[in-house]
């Protein structure tokens, strides 16, 4: 069986009449969209909207739990307790559901948002809140997570279904951990070299940390940023270079 | 086939450290819980906590979504378009669902709360609006408002199953609208009273309007208060004089 | 003494990651600005680089006060109680006027915003509750409204300095009223047309109403709106015209 | 001159429909009211209210300025950036100064609350923050802060009016901090002994930590809890007992 990989991208983050990203222009080259839910962005007209568009373009829908913090864009690290944390994140992804549903789609996966994201990969209290809020959403779902974190041992234990999150675009420390966004050249700027790395990711399982060292890296989906219509270029790039290179882009539901 | 009532209570009020209401002195006497869904009221963990209380009672859970506005706890009218009503209905409704399945439970009804309630009794595309988000969270939902009103009638139009509400301590206009709460009489608070409207209403399918003229009104399920541990009095003994009636007291979705 | 008028326009409406409005385009070119409190738009970072960017300009500040709904923009009219009404007014005017204070500036004026503004046009309760909220935030502060609307008759009669307000590119009713939105021709979208309306109302206190009437309108301020950079061609223009037809472009508090 | 201490509780933390505290009865006995801004707790009728009760009762108005979540009440931990501490405070203090000002009162002191209090107690780039915040609001006002902590140095540094604040009913560390509440003993339940304790602290400047050792601890003033009527019984014996004891309990203001 050939190499496959999915790409997601965070998608539905308008809010009333704030707009951002570009949905329209990226679906048609993703196969997997998280959809935010409300908490950090998102709101449910702008919910219902987005569910629509992934499903008109046959993306896999997801759920894009965050903290309850729009005016950070659930950006801020907050301090909650596990209950919270597991309720939280029911919450939203069964409200997400519920839009999917309804226009006969089914969810597919769910992938916290922000610092959630980010404190889940280090903290495993607040992975296993995180994955049982989830096993409570849908035992079916898949959990994405930053390849190697205690997000995806969370979600294992829990019998969940797994998908291990790459980054093209990001430098990567010689442990497998992502090169913080505050240290010079931790964002690849480049998109050929963006869609160079994300081959050698998905056909090599392997990147070249920042200090030169090539480790292994497996992972199952490779995010893509939709912030501005220049995303979209470097989208449709690693794609066709994907492509190229023989390996399938297929949604993560597929083969995880 | 006997005459048969359900009793139904607004339930999951409380939020982060605000706590209202009397849920678990409530939940024995009832048979239908109208949970909130965390616009006008009640946050996730007050959600998981209360749905678990009534699975735990074999009370029917409800969702009873409102109107974005906890300040205001969902008693302001708003003016919102029918495309955000609708999302607004569905994404409440999907979120407490959620919360119902991942306890074994399934939601039987939706009844809206306060402003959406009132405004929908009265405003036909609002209330068709909450019926198409009602019926986008399931075609199997119950949707419950008020007797003779607008919802009722959208919820039918929209090919749901319907209950009729009506209110053991509020005084009736003669055209079947509530007396506004604004002029004298409008609120019985005479428990035994309240008990006694209770069984006419479910026996004759009648009641005594204000002006003393006896008009029909057949409703499905009776709201009780339960603001306060004296309420609980009220709805024991409401529950106590329907059985003692002859009248049976079960959850709607066992008959409408 | 010559005729005079203000240019005010919407200002810092911003929120956390999402951007809207041209600001820095814009401020040049006003006299006035409205600035968002944290309740329909704006946050505390907003609202202090908005302060500072109208102070760089010498722009009067003012506050722009608005329902608390940040997921409709302040655009869906509610219905609160008048005493709600002042002490959300007071709160939001309280701490814009913070922020102008703490960089040496004083607050100039309070316009209400959106369906607030548009109600309080109508509603005298609400509209006296205003310029009660507006009153007790600073005597000397002006209150803008609607020319010949309740807000202004409640601000003359709560003892307020009064700005009334009239629109270059809106279509005006023979009574004096705004033609609806939802009607056609009630927007002017030729900068050049909107331009010369500006310089008759400023200039003759008149305006070709929508039915070819020229009816009296006597404004202090024009209202100029900050969208997008398209917006700023016709704010420069009107200013242009303005001074070309020999009519002083000044700040309302120079001459209410 | 002899000994002075001032007596400060968390007041006007209701919302919307949601009542907690004792305000009304605590209000007699304190000399200075931390009052919610709105953030964590409190909304501008809330705030109008718990204002004008102060100021019936001369007691000394400070804001109490919390995290922007109501949901978790200001107790949870969030990593904000020193630009939005500082606006976030300037916000609130803003808001509440113009509902004192608008009754002829005057802001005496901000009080953090919450997560913001305690992480600013070691914090010192966030107390920092807060206490840029705090003198753009008003460079006459004092900033209470944890005895010893990082906040008092802070607001020293920006040349603000500092009090050090003690409390009663928490066992301390020997190094003068509090004893986690997560540990038993943290809390003097006994009001008699939290008594005992006020006067220790107010007549010696001295406390027995936990472990037995008396540690230095000057205080300015020492906070009473007000969440319920038990705590009114405690307010009023530690007020007797300081007074029996020959110590002034007066508002920081006139001695700080």
């Amino acid at each position: 069986m050939g190499k496959r990989i999915d790409l997601n991208c965070d998608m539905g983050e308008s809010y009333g009449i704030y707009h951002i990203g570009a949905d329209e222009h990226l679906m048609p080259w993703i196969t997997s969209a998280n959809i935010a839910c409300g908490y950090h962005a998102g709101d449910p007209l702008v919910m219902d909207r987005t569910v629509r568009l992934a499903s008109q373009f046959d993306v896999e829908i997801g759920a894009h739990p965050g903290f309850p913090d729009l005016m950070g864009f659930g950006r801020r690290s907050m301090q909650l307790g596990p209950e919270e944390i597991e309720s939280d994140v029911l919450y939203q992804v069964g409200a997400l559901a519920a839009f999917a549903r309804s226009v006969g789609a089914e969810l597919a996966h769910v992938k916290p948002h922000g610092a959630l994201y980010n404190m889940a990969a280090r903290d495993s209290a607040m992975a296993r809140a995180i994955a049982r809020g989830v096993a409570r959403a849908g035992s079916n779902l898949i959990l994405v997570g930053l390849a190697g974190s205690a997000l995806i041992e969370a979600a294992r234990e829990a019998g969940l279904r797994v998908a291990s999150e790459g980054f093209a675009d990001r430098a990567y420390n010689v442990d497998g951990t992502l090169r913080s966004r505050e240290l010079p050249g931790a964002v690849i700027e480049n998109p050929k070299e963006a869609a160079e790395r994300a081959v050698r990711i998905a056909r090599d399982s392997a990147v070249t940390a920042y200090t030169g060292e090539k480790i292994p890296l497996h992972v199952d989906t490779i995010c893509v940023h939709g912030d501005n219509l220049a995303a979209v270029e470097i989208v449709k790039t690693i794609r066709q270079n994907l492509v190229e290179a023989g390996i399938a882009v297929a949604p993560m539901g597929s083969f995880v």
